[in-house]
């Protein structure tokens, strides 16, 4: 036990504090956005990772990095997550599992487990969209689930387009889109994540099985007024935006309620945002998740409705543009028995829960038997400084992670068709 | 009649056509925020003018700009006004008052009138307040009426303080302060300004005198909640400071019109900013005016308590503090009705009105006799592109301030009292 500890733990700690500067900003917050200056060191510190385990390296038209334990093929056992973060987040909100699967294969290789199967390394692109507002790019693309075409015409506040921002990462624009060939090579993929609430807290458990994602959504409510001064303007003379945006972020907040739903109100734009100005125009964007698809359209709808209402009273014309959706996912019951099983065995104690987080592993549920592993959170607290998890509870998370790659990969790959 | 219009005409165009690029953004609105690359270069163009003229230029510690016609000295008449802007600002808010500084010298000498007070045309440093927050900064550090250190330290949305930022302009900081013998030169001010509003336009009337100035203040209001993910946590788990900041939006609004007041929130910050995390931290920054200091005291109380109520209610924590106070400013009868009849006879008609809006006028009037000339503005939009006045009010707004200038100098100036 103490080699195998030892493996993991130096392992994790030089891996974990390498990554752990890159984009960290004076706040304590992580700005690792896509493509900017921070998310190109964390590209580079995957490379390097996968050059000092000799790993085979392979990165995509999508921006998708993959590091291969043997030669890239069919029957492929799959785990990773992805190295940005959203503006001011944590440090473990996708690197956790980067971080788990590289140094999951260094325990297995330490410990001679046979492979039977190739085994890669993955970090998706522009997983939390806190550039251009959608989630998942890398891997709503490599899964034709997304129109390249409008996604690459997306620009960010600076007004970058997104095909832009991934020529600084090597990319050329026509490079992306579906890719069948690659996403087949996938016979089972497992994203070990943080878990983002308190569940395995409350349940004393420090590795979960994922059972399901909320289906999730992100709007644009944009509200056109008229600037004025703020202080020669009489009240019955304005047509404020940011007074009908004030009671739809109300509104949003009941509708959640209402419906035993989550909304959000998270990010704001004001134009031209002087103290001295009334603004000529406001947006609000809404995040709303429910267990069910029904449930999530109807919050929406309300919200819309309500801001349409407010707009009207204030002279203020208003917008409501879906930017994202996901249906959410189910993985699927046999690959997740078999994942809690393993952990069971080797932790002692399995903890099984759905959550209301996108994930690329829900992407890939379309496509291909996907399962999520979360390591216990504290705090409970993600998309924020204060997210963590134990050392501890880090090393629990590579264990059980290596325990279910080892239980994978022992399996015959099943025989390619033969070309006829 | 020929000639006089003529050079009002072309000194006009001349000087109104060589300013107007400086700074405007793709959206047509001006971004000359102080001591940006397009406020230097304002400042440049004010050089330029005042060479071109034959005036002699001089800059003070407080980055105030001044262009004498005759030697300066005691007993000045002085005139101008501003060229920063709000972001996204009109052409005519501040430059009109300068640039009709420079064009009425102009008319005064083709005319050949007498002089028999010094003249300077002035172009105060930072009015809007646009990148710092506090609004007259060039005429309050003059007047001694703010603390150069406290000013100094405040910093922009980029983190650059003051200090910082007025280098780039030549500034160093311990030239900052008051300036009492310059001050104690300007035996009137008058400064002409676009109306801010559409009392000229219903009165029918190019241009008019100010009575006074409504008192008026800036106030951040800070909201501390609990950064988290917007999908997994629990609307009763929540500490959101966007709710509480959206009450208090409202809040402004009833405060204002409970009062007959102005109260307005056009600008934001939401931290981190993303859609998919709830805010860690929220500002909003209410602009209050009214005809009188307890009335705008009463609606910051309101909007005060108002959001610390909000703030209880969803865990958060909210700070008031005041970020500028200005009492406001009744000009002087016996001057403003000098002007009015110098403005009635020179064009035929004349309005007489109060505005809700600051200028460095009104921090003057403190100190010295100090007046304004409002311009028509047949939209009365302000701080917005859509800012307008025609060119035809624009020369009468010249005519007028020739006029009255006209008036001012041609009156000995108070012999200084011998050296004793």
């Amino acid at each position: 036990m103490t080699t195998r500890s030892s493996v993991r733990h130096t392992a994790f700690a030089s891996a974990w504090q390498t990554l752990l500067p890159i984009g960290l900003g004076p706040a304590g917050g992580y700005r690792r956005l896509a493509w900017n200056d921070a998310d190109l060191a964390c590209r580079q510190w995957f490379r390097a990772q996968a050059q000092a385990r000799d790993l085979i390296l392979d990165e995509d038209g999508n921006g998708n990095q993959w590091a291969w334990w043997g030669e890239p093929g069919a029957g492929a056992v799959v785990t990773g997550s992805h190295l940005d973060s959203v503006p001011g987040g944590g440090a473990f909100d996708g690197p956790l599992g980067v971080v788990s699967g590289f140094v999951a294969i260094d325990v297995l290789r330490e410990r001679g487990v046979t492979r039977k199967r190739p085994v890669a390394v993955t970090n998706f692109s522009d997983e939390e969209g806190g550039r251009f507002g959608i989630a998942c790019i890398g891997s709503r693309l490599m899964s034709g689930d997304a129109d390249p075409a409008t996604l690459l015409a997306r620009v960010d506040e600076a007004g970058v387009t997104m095909g832009d921002a991934r020529r600084r990462g090597g990319l050329l624009p026509d490079a992306a889109g579906p890719d069948p060939a690659r996403l087949g090579r996938i016979a089972t993929f497992v994203e070990l994540h943080i878990e983002q609430g308190r569940r395995l807290v409350d349940l004393d458990v420090a590795v979960g099985v994922a059972t399901a994602v909320w289906p999730h959504g992100r709007w644009r409510i944009d509200f056109a007024g008229r600037g004025d001064h703020a202080g020669t303007t009489r009240l019955a003379d304005r047509r404020d935006p940011v007074l009908p945006m004030a009671e739809t972020i109300l509104a949003a907040r009941r509708a959640a309620h209402d419906h035993d739903a989550l909304a959000t109100v998270g990010r704001l734009a004001v134009v031209p945002g002087a103290t001295n100005a009334i603004a000529s125009h406001a947006t609000a964007w809404l995040d709303a998740r429910a267990p069910g698809s029904d449930t999530v359209r109807r919050v929406v709808e309300a919200v819309g409705g309500a801001a349409t209402r407010a707009g009207a009273e204030h002279g203020v014309g208003v917008e409501v543009a879906e930017e994202s959706w996901s249906g959410g996912a189910h993985f699927g019951a046999e690959l997740r028995e078999r994942l809690a099983a393993t952990v069971k065995d080797r932790l002692g104690a399995v903890a099984v829960l759905p959550t209301g987080a996108g994930h690329d592993a829900a992407i890939l549920a379309a496509h291909v038997p996907s399962a999520m592993l979360f390591v216990r959170n504290p705090t409970g607290v993600s998309h924020d400084p204060a997210e963590h998890a134990t050392l501890e509870d880090c090393l629990a998370g590579v264990e059980a992670l290596a325990a279910v790659l080892e239980d994978l990969i022992s399996e015959d790959p099943i025989p390619e068709a033969p070309v006829s």
